[in-house]
């Protein structure tokens, strides 16, 4: 079965184009607040680094985002719900103006929540209201907008799960996000880890890049060829287990195995292990053996979990450590097809050795939405697949997501390449 | 009338002593959450620079210094509300253990504002019973504590006005802790200022330091004489509409008028003007004149309204430009007896000349509250008077409130002197 | 004629290889002390910025390389110079033990100057022996390393330029590295600047690294094919007036034409030109029309000349602007052979649009040596080409040169591409 | 004997006043030469701090401040010896226009060593000439300039020793400034060190602040009375050997012993002894003992000596170990006239616990020199004495040298007092 299911467009394009972007708008703006719901609203305000931001901020964003890019443009009589969100929680569009620095988005206490949560249900409205009697000029023109509108809202779906969980283990008491369902509670038995395979991916001239069929970012795009020589891919992630014996084998004390930038950052903040573990002797949870926070709260290392919260440099040192390296994001791409893959989607972003450049003859999109995705092309990695904090759906083998490579809060896991 | 009223410790020895601190516990802690009240949970959770702190922070740690101090050293059978407050509501007691890290406050979303408030809810009922039925032995040793922590309490009462003043400043939307009430409108009336006089401050041999009737820090202690020079006190403080006028004469772009490291702070900081006023082109509230934001949002600047949260830099350029000079601390507690002066209590803390240096046979407390005061006897300048944020009843004139030359969000004016 | 002469290698094999090892190391040591000539013992000994290192220690350097690689491993009677220079002038190989932090080099004036070149004349001594005597088993050995020590060496010489300018530039009074030259002067006549012209580049499979002939890093291998879509290059270097239109046209005040991190960049540091130009208002040098300081001080802008010290920031700022795009390092490479490509080499450094990726299959050397390229393989650019500093000889096509994106004291410059 | 000697003073009052000056004037800067002659040009040209300043920048700035003050202003002919110097040498005065940023003072290869000793030859040949042939009036107004010049030349004098010593202490080779002569290795025989004794100093009203005869600053102006409470002096410093039990006893680790900055202090920077110390294990310098880092170079811990290079910070800790405290000002200036009191002047200067505020009626002096205290009087300590770098009859009692509480780098020591 096809890691990247499309069952749900498929439904879609039965009806007519605007239920079914009135029916997936609303399931999306939906799911954002189910999202949040397990928070309070002193949760949802805090932001506790520049890169991350709060829960309350993403949902106010996502809905400006509709405000400045599809209404203020396409809906004549559309009035905003108030004047100076257009500042508040404008990203980084510099075309669209001014706006609130990043690194203060914790000091928004007001709006209130509950502000912010009229103001999504006054966007939602008009949304709505254009999709169902929006002139059809508009709508033509308009519907990309939605489109790319809704991706961007399901972006900031997972980056609420990976900003409140860095927020949250800042907190000495570890707070989980949401109380562990009793099955997990089952997985507690020591679960068997297949042994790693290496299966042999598609070699020479292949196609990369999105397909055309169904959306992609402007960034996957044109579809173009790359020649590649013979090489191996894991068929899993990396697991605990496997990176407690790095760890254990003086991993993080070894410069040879790391990347300069890499061996800086180990020895500028003291890094030991991936930020999330608890080594046996934290004192916030003292245990016997390792531990790991993440959404459910801190719970026992399980060996058979892929490694989360990995930088890239963290990545290429188990690389190299393990006598492989890191497949680039073209290896990656075309492994998608090969039958035995497993884990390429709905676990973790997985790091490639591929630097985020453009691809040859890439354009941005015109106006302002220009700015999504190519003026981020320089001193990001590249990462493919997704995660399980990905919305269903949203993934794609084409699909480019980046970061710095010392970006450690992100669900980013280690896939492990070879020559052949 | 004295500015520094006692009026109400009178009252309450009336009474037994059980019950006046019964009585007195009950209205001092009442009054913190009264301060928090027009507070919502956002608000109290957020820290706008590591010298503020949360609301939240604030509430929970007058308890934990009750908790602290008095139950966990004088209550046998006290049982803690949560032993990890222990950890994160200490402020900076060394001997009381390791601490959450100060800039990190803002970051505990977790636990509730509700749980804070049943926090305080335990400590209150836990140090009532205490005050009835405690043993005299215990009772006695504890009393001085219990009335430290209650001073403590209401110093971080006025803590929790300028944190969250600060805190809403940085909010681009200005939003006003308290509406105003009718009463001020009518302020807008222009107001009458009346020429600043000179009085005659006492000089020769006076006596400085806590006279022993009533509670004082260590720091005021022990008194002691010293020498004055004949000098004249400003008889009110300096007002905005005389501390515009430095403005428009070039205040801070005139380096002579600084101390050298005010100068630096200038530059460095590219300060023009108050840190709460608006310019009258400030896009956050576009008016004709200079507006002031405050506890009730922002409004025009009131020519006759003393000029608030200044640097001590800016105190001591503004003294240099108007050919004067801020008194020192002893100049100022002489002073307090002069008939006539105004304004020495109730509206803002006044910047000396003073460096807080110990008093001769300065002593600090025994035990853990050793650190109250005596350890930050470096690099900070010595206010007196009060505020209008300060509670009732907490002034007197031996009162020795300190800070760094360069903070500005205190509720802190100018008061000048010269030599006689 | 191509750009990348052999003639001195070919030259060199003509004799027998000891031989011509040796003339060949005093030939590139010797150039060395050559460019340091023109500077004072306090030239040689500051450094103007933690990249940069000074003059003095390059010249330590170079020998310590060809002490810590060749001589301490290949000459078993070898006696150090000083023991401690081992620690003193390692630049980064962990491999060889801790080294003096980078940032304090400028402190080392000890040992002073004149030990520094007792120290090369000593390495200079015990290499040449051992080229001459050393057995033939150790001179296999030695030989990739020997070489590679003079690559390193020429480097270094490159460095020298670079960074000394930079030091010189931290100088308000500007002074010149060398005096210029009276042919140099009569350049003032205005230069025709030929219109730019677009060539086509070969498309398709190309070859790219290293043929295999010569010396060459092991970056630039192993040689494989790349896919190219048709392109065109620019048959020059961008010129100073043309970047000076782009300066006039608000090129560094438009964040539409910048990358994200560019436009930060120039908002952090208010960048406004390249480093080295003056306004016509700078007060260092007051003149009519901009000036451009360099290795012969401050002359007037010569628009003709291509415009240096630009980082990759501003290189694709440029691009946007003039409506094209930077090469990427295989186009470049490719179009090394397209007649009438001008200024590929010995102007300038051109920084290329791909980030210093592995190539598919890259190996490091073996040993120490293998930190010498592959872990900087991140958070960098590609330049290709060479400049005027570089030395003669030391250029090739696959030459991997690379900086991160914000450098600015390299002799780097712009080449535009654009698709076909 | 009076520890402040005046008979040179004396001698030249026997002369006529200007030739008095004439041969001070050159005595005075002479000694700046003889200072940096064991210095060569690139050690006299580097910077290790924005606090320390480079060799030959104070030899400018000694000869800037005589041609800025007095030459300018005074002599009508004179002919700056480059206008450029102006600029280039100014230290902080605000009233002689912009100067060159203070931490890049160790960039300036150029001017050359040599044509910063030409500078002075010029200025010194000037202010000769003007010294012996100016009008009377200009020589009346000078007088008071030349004199303040010289004593300021003095300071500086000091602060090239403190300065160098500083930088050569960032070399891992340790140079010594100078050789050791040879009777101080006779030294290392085992000091008897006599048991500390403590003597009652002057109580009551005293006199503080310069009494008129001679040469003072401004900062110990005006004369006036101040009250001090009995207290006992130590009647010598504290020694190696004592504040190596000092360290030994945890001192460095118990922040019970520190103020709050200085405990801040010690964990930002991971102090564990005085900066120049050497424990046993120091890689720079293996030994069996303590030795410590001086002029002359690395020597053996001699526990007779007095515990030099410890910041205020260090000098309180130990004074609250040692069951003592520090002296205010006004006690050491006091106790100066005790009997038996030693270590007054000419080995270190002595911490106090005094904070450098003005003196009641303090007026700075006229004009540009008028910035020579008064601005520095905040956030600063005030040392009494001498240090053993101190010019020959530079101090006296009413001598105000100040630094911030965290200064390491000068000869700066700890007296202790306690109350009586």
């Amino acid at each position: 079965m096809s890691p990247f299911p499309s069952a749900a467009d498929s439904c879609l394009e039965a009806q007519g184009p605007r239920e079914a972007m009135a029916r997936r708008f609303a399931q999306v703006r939906a799911h954002s607040l189910a999202l949040a719901e397990p928070l309070s609203a002193e949760d949802q305000c805090i932001q506790s680094m520049p890169d991350a931001s709060p829960t309350k901020w993403h949902l106010a964003h996502g809905s400006w985002f509709f405000e400045a890019v599809v209404l203020r443009a396409h809906v004549p009589d559309y009035r905003p719900f108030d004047e100076r969100f257009f500042y508040l929680f404008n990203s980084y569009y510099e075309a669209l103006g001014p706006r609130h620095p990043r690194p203060l988005r914790g000091l928004l206490t007001r709006p209130p929540l509950a502000q912010v949560l009229a103001y999504r249900a006054h966007v939602d409205a008009a949304v709505q209201s254009f999709i169902t009697r929006g002139g059809e000029p508009m709508w033509q023109q308009a519907l990309p907008l939605l489109t790319l509108g809704l991706q961007h809202e399901q972006q900031h779906q997972e980056l609420m799960l990976t900003d409140i969980l860095h927020a949250l283990s800042c907190n000495p008491i570890l707070p989980a996000y949401a109380q562990p369902a009793l099955a997990s509670a089952l997985r507690l038995a020591p679960t068997v880890v297949p042994p790693l395979r290496w299966l042999a991916g598609p070699a020479g001239t292949v196609q990369i890049g999105h397909d055309g069929g169904g959306f992609a970012f402007d960034n996957e795009t044109p579809r173009h060829s790359v020649l590649l020589s013979p090489y191996c891919m894991a068929d899993r992630l990396v697991n605990c287990g496997e990176y407690l014996q790095f760890i254990e084998d003086g991993g993080y004390r070894r410069p040879e195995l790391w990347l300069s930038d890499g061996w800086a950052a180990v020895q500028a903040n003291g890094w030991s292990c991936p930020p999330y573990w608890l080594a046996p002797d934290d004192v916030r949870a003292p245990a016997r053996h390792w531990q790991v926070f993440g959404l459910q709260g801190v719970r026992a290392l399980d060996a058979s979990a892929p490694v989360s919260q990995v930088s890239f440099y963290e990545a290429a040192a188990y690389a190299e450590w393990a006598g492989a390296r890191l497949p680039t994001e073209f290896e990656w791409e075309a492994a998608c097809a090969v039958p035995g893959i497993a884990q390429m989607t709905g676990h973790l972003w997985q790091w490639t050795r591929s630097s985020y450049d453009p691809y040859p003859g890439f354009r941005p999109l015109a106006g302002a939405v220009g700015e999504y995705n190519g003026k981020f092309m320089v001193g990001q990695l590249v990462l493919r697949g997704s995660s399980s904090a990905t919305p269903a759906g949203h993934a794609r083998p084409s699909y480019r997501n980046f970061f710095p490579p010392g970006a450690r809060w992100q669900f980013s896991g280690i896939r492990l390449a070879k020559d052949a």
